[in-house]
């Protein structure tokens, strides 16, 4: 092969990385020695030194430096309100619109057969267990995905959480006697802020007219 | 911050690579994070070695372990062509082809006047010391990009190259008598294989006009 093995490597891991080509990965390495401002040092520093201090919060299972994250330490959060997302990404999200002050708990992933992603693949049963645990939970909001998967995720704790329909004995063996009381509440659906309707998909457009609000 | 410092840092040095946003290298990190495969430490230790034993060809400029690339060590390599670039990336490109068995030559730039960019920024000087030093070199062939830069660059290259119009003395001066042997020639113009005429930019297709060839 024409190029040096410590460029080939360096092209063949960034190739590995989601999202980027081998093409792209090689445009990158071409532009890191182009450039020559030790930027390749700087991140190859990084990214060995991701994983030695990060773990997971030992509440809510979001990244964190410490046993408890930034979020489950700050006492000004509310903790009646509980958010399941999918992954820490969601929660910068979530985070960012400024809407929400309550805690979080991530699951790492959805339900999903096709990828062989089980229930017990995912920190469910964490939840589960926290919520036996934290019966100041008062309200749990499932700001899950729009996708099949997401669907899934949200149908399979619907019968752990929303115990409108449970039998009290189903009620108390999954959860305690404060979960009857519990709100569980999903993300609105409809079209994005300024997203065209012709560029939707007929699903989210139908959910739109469905859930249409008084103006 | 929410984050931690490592995920915040590699973050931040993602995000500094070229076409990379921090919205992508909050992807990729927290894709390397969920994954968990090592992945992260390959991409820290290749980056890390990148510069390390990666030189430019002392002949062609172009990335080489070696003191010579493995392209100029070639003794099936045709000496009598050189091919002129802009970038390592594009004798990758041109390689591809199968097309070209010359030898090349890397100016790690072109001429641009907006960015800074001067002649004795490139590798102008070596070209010309390696024109005066290989009077074997019979055929030049130009394959610089299509944009002003690289038009004003052969422009440039074409006085101390092109020595049909030039007097004998302005040749000897700039070249040995070897030169005024020599032929110059650039990439052809025109439409790329595949490419929709409404989408082509006037100048491609008027150079495919003008270009045209008997069929």
């Amino acid at each position: 092969m024409l190029l040096p093995s410590p460029i080939l490597n360096a092209i063949e891991a960034l190739s590995d990385l989601p999202g980027i080509g081998s093409r792209s990965a090689e445009r990158l390495v071409f532009t890191l020695l182009k450039n020559n401002t030790g930027l390749e040092q700087k991140i190859g520093e990084a990214l060995k030194n991701l994983n030695q201090s990060v773990q997971e919060c030992e509440q809510c299972c979001f990244y964190s430096e410490e046993a408890l994250c930034p979020i489950c330490q700050n006492p000004e959060r509310n903790t009646h309100q509980l958010c399941v997302v999918e992954s820490p990404s969601d929660v910068i999200a979530l985070e960012r619109t400024h809407h929400f002050r309550g805690l979080y708990h991530v699951l790492h992933g959805v339900i999903s057969p096709l990828q062989k992603i089980k229930p017990e693949d995912i920190r469910i049963a964490e939840l589960l267990e926290r919520l036996k645990q934290h019966p100041e939970i008062q309200e749990i909001i499932l700001a899950l995905p729009g996708s099949t998967e997401g669907e899934a995720t949200a149908l399979y704790l619907k019968q752990y959480l929303h115990t409108d329909h449970a039998t009290p004995d189903e009620a108390s063996a999954s959860l305690d006697a404060h979960a009857s009381v519990r709100k569980v509440s999903r993300l609105a659906r409809g079209i994005p802020s300024g997203g065209d309707l012709d560029y939707l998909d007929v699903g989210t457009l139908t959910q739109a007219l469905t859930d249409r609000r008084a103006w």
